[in-house]
Parts: C-alpha cells; structure tokens; sequence
C-alpha cells in the first residue's frame, strides 16, 4: 500500500512550527509496518491544497491529511476536500451537538464559527475525536482513500492511534494486531547495539518482528516490532525475542517502553524508601531537574547542591563537608556523596564532580567525570573521560550519574565501560 | 519566484528524525521575504527521487533540495539530479583536491567512497562547503533552477546562508540587501504584542521593513525583516521602527538578536562583579542549569541550594538560613535570598520558592511563585500566580526568575504584571 501525508498550514509550511506531526505520524505507521512514500507540506491555499490532494489521489492508495480542520476562515480541509471529491458539504448533526455539549460542559456559548467544524464531505465517515471539536474524517478521492486529522498534536495523537491506524492495517491486508516492544538503553551506540542483536529477529517462531532504532544521545531506543494474529501470537513470537535481547543488552538496557531512566530511579528510591541528596559542579543542576520533573519527587530528593567551587559545597554540607576538604578524584566524590548523605539525612548520597578541560569549545573539548556514592555503610565511585563539546559533556555526565544511581539501586556493577568514553 | 523544498532521507521520511532542516530553510528564505510554496519529504530510493525533482521542475521556479550528498550508497542526490538534468556524471577534481586536503589535516586517509562526493552532474555549478565533504550544487532541471545542500545540520545552514539565499535573492529580483532584527520579550503573548506593535511597518521610510513573530513560550520572537537597496539604507529605514517597537515593548524586551536571557544576566553579574547564590524549590536545579550551561558562569554562580523541603535549605545555609525559620510567600522568598547571599558569600541572592497545587495534572493546574531577591542592603519580593499544568508552570517559574535578576540588575521594576499571570 502506497501511503502518502500531506501536513498543512502556514505555520509548518514557513517553518515557524517544526513539523513534529509530520515525524510522529510517519513513525506510526512504520511501527506497525506501514511504508510512508511521500510527505508533502502545504499551506492554508484553496488551489495549492487542490492540486497536492489531487496529485495523491492519483499516486498514492491511503493519504493522511494533517491540520485544517479548525473553525476559522484559513482552515481549508473539508472545503477542498469536498471539492476534490466532487461532492457537497453537509452538516452532521450528531458532531454539531457532540460539540455544543463540549462547550456546555465548560460553562460556555459555542461561538457561531465552530459550526463550520461540523460541516463534513457528503461521502466522508467521520473519525472521532474525544479531545477536541475538530471531528476527523475519511473519504475517496479518485482511487485513495484519505484520512483527515486535526493539527492539535494532543488530538491528532490520539485520531491516528484509534481511528486511522486500525483502518490502514484494515485496508493494507496485514495481519492485524501490531505491538511495539520497546527497550532503551544507555551506554552503547546504535551500531554497535545492531551488531550484538545480529539475528535476533529469527529467534521469532515464524518471523513478524522487525527490529528498528532510534537515537537520542546518550540513550538509544531499540525497538521490536511485532505483527500477529492475536495477542498471543504476538507474545508467543516477541517472548523469545525479547528474553535474547535482554540477555545480549544485559545492564546496560535502563528501562522499557514508557518507562524513563529518572523514572526508574525514582521508582527504586520510593520502593527503598531512600531520601537521596545530590552533589553537582558542571552539571549544574541538570540530574536534580530531571529527578524534580516527575511527580513525587520532593518526597524522595531531598536536598541539591550546585556549585563549580568544592569549597561553596563543603560549606552547604556543613560539619560533614569539612569531612572531605584535599581530597580528589574518586575519593572526593566519594567523600562528597558521604557528606551530602550526612548533611540533608538522606539514605544515598551522589555526587558528580567534573574536571573540565581548558580551551576552546570543540569536538575533541571535554573532561573527566568523577563520581561518587554513599550509603550509611558503604561508598564507591566510579570515572569516566569524555568528549564531544562542553553540551556533550554535560549530557553524558548528567545521563551518566542517573545511571549510576540506577545500577547502585539495581545492585549492578558501576564501572562497565560504555561505548562513549575515551581513554 | 515560486520555490520549493525537497527534503531526502529515509530518516526524515519514516520520522526517525524531527525535520528541523525543513523549518530551518523555510524560515530563513521567509525572513528575506522569499515564500516557500511546496514541501516535500521523499525517501532514499532513485526513482521516486526522480519523480519528485521532474514535478518541482514543472511547477516551481527554484527548488532547495536537502540531504543525499553524503558518501554511501543510499546517497543518491547527484546521480539522480544528472539523470533529471539529462547530462552526465564528471569529477570535480577541485573539489575532490579539497576532500583530499580535508583527511589530510586530520591526519587520516580519504576512504574511497568519499571519491563520489566530487562527482557532480556535468553542468552542475559547485556551491562551496566550508565544513564538511559534501560539497552542494546548483543546476538547471527543466525551467528550474535547483539547490543542493548537504543533510548534517551545521553544513546546510551555512549553505543556505551563503550561498543558497544571495542566489535566489538575486533570481528573484528582490533588492538583495535584507536585515533581519530580533527582539525577544517574556511576559507579552503573541496577540498582545501584535496589538501593541499595530502600525509600526508603516514608520520605515518607504517601507521595506517586514513584522513577523515566532513564540516559543514563554519567550516571544519579535522579528523585523528589512530589505533595502545598501546596508545604510536598511539602516535608515530599520531605526525609526526599532526605536518605536523598544518604546513600545519596554521592559518586556529581554534580550536582542542572538542574545539570551541568561546570557544577559551573566553579562550584568560579570560587569558588576557580583557572584549569585541561588535557592530553589519546584524548579529543581533549572535556573541554575540555565546558567551553568554557559562559560564563565563559573566564575558568578557561586552556589545553587535545590530541595522542596524549607528546613532543608535553611541547613544548607547554616547559620544564616536559621534567621528565615518560619517566614512565609514573599517575606520566606525574601529571607532565603538574602541568607542563601550571606551563607555563600555572593553579592546578589535570589531564590524561587513555589507552592505548587495539589491535586492532578491537567490545565487547570498550577501554582504560586514567589521571588526573593537580595542584596546586602535591600531585599525585595514579586509574587505571580501561574496556571497551565507542571510542566508550564516550571518554565513559566524559570523565566520569571532569570527575568526577576534581568530586572534588579538592570534597575527596572520587578513587579509589571505579565500576561501569564492568573489573579
């Protein structure tokens, strides 16, 4: 099935909005195992709008169309729509009143314009959506269908996964049920991670997943994606799939599916119910605001210290800072990550010193993390050369001190050389 | 001149990567007054290339192409642009003379897949690379004339820059001088600052200067695109408006051109000579992070206290944080900078404390910030009440704190309401 989307509006076509529905739908469809061919970017223009939808009418056999849908005067899609499928606007009664419900419900007068919102192609099915008042729909057009979706990300989000999705796998002839396993992992790069899971895919009885990447440093996703007739075809084939691949990845996979690394870390300290304080120099308080983003976060961090001076910080940390003063290295940051413990009462303590490289900022810019972990009755540490930039840095250190706290609360050993650091 | 963009990749095109290449050309031939009429997103595979460059020839004038010059095999640009063009292949021994160099000075030896990078189609005119291998080129296909830039971000925006825009500035017969001012502001949204500036165009003499917005909240981009016939005539024409739009956004306007709001403060604190001590809560490390993430914050940012827990920061502060035991909303924020200054020894204290709401996630949610700021003789407060959900109201408790410094160090009012703010 050759599968094309068309993103419209000014604001995309200008670029003053990244065209992030253009990447997730896209990355829908191919998770599921759907080709996208074409992507085509339009603006708010009666006869440009015409001319693309014709043209994928004509060359493509499913178009999903982002945006326009809205209620003002530049929200073109069901009006060009209706004209490139030779039929009639018409009013759907049941979405006009889904709609003055919606605003019912929030104590307001639906304005006048947000009719037009109602107004759907005479031949067009309409696609829900229960987030907003932009109804979707789907429609022929010459030999495609087309599949219309708002460009509110949040409703668009949700119109391909339930609505647009089922109906291309429905059309398209495969096999229906479709289940992303997803692993992310820290530490090794995307060839490399591809080498060690050279021929995991045939490790399914009777093939159906597909294994794909995506990289956003320092972490890498790995994904497996997995085509059967039933969600028990799919574990009987993901299963054994999946259990290589955690032996192959081992330590170095953070966490699964919707899960985050900072979240994992959160998760273990609640479950241990350690309080957890934190020393940061170059960092700058980058693996506090990761940790202070989530909900629950101020039950279990209790206390941050930022600063590029070891003197600021021995005096925040108080008589337990004066503990460390001349120490270096390992065995400061270790003495560091004790202090802290002891200076806020927290059950870990963690510290992430980093001695910067001097000079200009380039690639080979970059600097030796040092860090440091304490427990009541135990410290350790563990160091690390890294380059790449003066952002780089900060990045891998930042990434590098939560998986630190992660291996320490899985009982994993520190010092597994990642695929980032230099000699 | 009616101008399209194709952008190549398997990459793009399944969605593995954002199009921020895209975004990125689009805005910068829109900020010289050039409009992008088509967007196009095509894979690694030769004939549906082909068939994107022979639709662009036919309905565009001058077409940017994006990506495909790299050295492997799936790189396809200059091949299928020759077969478009109907000319041949040639070495462009210059260019590969260059490469060649190139290695050298890394002390390596050119692999011989990077030869295909100097092949270029016969009647192909080169576009200079200063930074990398893949050389671009520019090339008659049909009645259009075609751009090819280089997919590694850094690359293509220098092309784009200076050798893509004069090129199609002086084909479009535009004046080809074009100067784009910028004005970020915090705390005006898009509406209100378009209604303030309502006219202002008009105060050029002889018009030629463009207004244009990008928001990304909570900052504005206030942009002012000038065309002129000489730099001294964009001048003339820029001032007048420039003076009005600074009358007119006041202190609103935080930062121009390629500056930033934490780089204006790093700059005041460094001018001054005033180190900074810093105190945060449900912002978690992020004002300190904004900050540290630029060189020479080492030398001003001389400690950050991050925990939820007040008596948590009154320890870290030793002496000086037991005098704020108990104070609460402006008094407590007021306390904590000035003991968080005192305990550190810094000249300027300020410190974020945000009584979030309870309850769940969702827009309705928010919280109430409030801003101490301290010097050794005087301390003073602004409160705000923000809405939006945790995530908007942590950005929207940043910015007002960097802005809050921005204010007392530059000797404006701290409390002009902005239009964030709930009552």
């Amino acid at each position: 099935m050759r599968i094309e989307i068309i993103c419209t509006g000014d604001e995309v076509l200008t670029g003053k909005t990244v065209n992030t529905n253009f990447s997730h739908i896209s990355q829908k469809l191919e998770d599921v195992g759907l080709a996208v061919r074409w992507g085509t970017i339009i603006g708010d223009d009666r006869e440009a709008l015409l001319d693309a939808f014709r043209l994928a009418a004509e060359r493509a056999d499913a178009v999903v169309v982002n945006g326009g849908l809205g209620p003002t005067v530049d929200d073109l899609s069901q009006e060009v729509a209706a004209r490139a499928a030779g039929v009639d606007l018409v009013l759907d009664a049941a979405w006009l009143a889904r709609m003055e419900e919606f605003f019912h419900r929030r104590s307001r007068v639906m304005p006048p314009n947000n009719r037009k919102q109602a107004m759907l192609p005479a031949t067009a099915e309409r696609l829900d959506n229960p987030v907003g008042t932009a109804c979707g729909f789907a429609l022929d057009i010459g030999k495609a269908r087309f599949f219309f979706t708002p460009g509110v990300p949040r409703e668009m989000r949700r119109m391909v996964e339930e609505q647009v999705v089922p109906r291309l796998l429905a059309r398209s002839g495969l096999q229906t049920v479709i289940h992303l396993k997803r692993f992310h992992s820290y530490g090794l790069g995307e060839s490399h991670v591809d080498a060690l899971l050279a021929g995991i895919e045939a490790l399914a009885p009777g093939g159906g997943v597909k294994l794909g990447f995506r990289a956003h440093y320092p972490q890498l996703e790995t994904k497996l994606a997995v085509r059967g007739t039933g969600r028990e075809d799919v574990r009987r084939k993901l299963d054994p799939v999946a259990a290589e691949l955690r032996r192959r990845l081992g330590n170095f996979i953070i966490a699964e599916d919707d899960q985050t690394l900072e979240g994992v870390v959160l998760t273990a300290l609640e479950q241990r119910g350690w309080p957890l304080a934190l020393v940061e120099t170059f960092t700058g308080g980058l693996v506090a605001a990761r940790l202070a983003g989530l909900p629950g976060s101020e039950q279990v961090l209790r206390r941050a210290v930022v600063s590029r001076d070891l003197a600021q910080i021995a005096a925040a940390l108080g008589e337990a800072g004066a503990a460390w003063a001349g120490a270096a290295g390992g065995t400061a940051a270790e003495a560091a990550a004790q202090a802290a413990r002891r200076a806020s009462g927290a059950a870990l303590g963690l510290a992430v010193l980093v001695d910067v490289d001097e000079g200009e900022d380039r690639l080979e810019f970059g600097g030796t993390i040092a860090l440091g972990i304490a427990t009541a009755d135990a410290t350790a540490s563990r160091r690390a050369r890294l380059l790449g930039g003066r952002d780089w840095l900060r990045l891998g250190a930042v990434e590098m001190a939560l998986d630190t706290l992660r291996r320490r609360l899985q009982g994993l050993p520190l010092d597994e050389r990642t695929d980032f650091e230099r000699v």
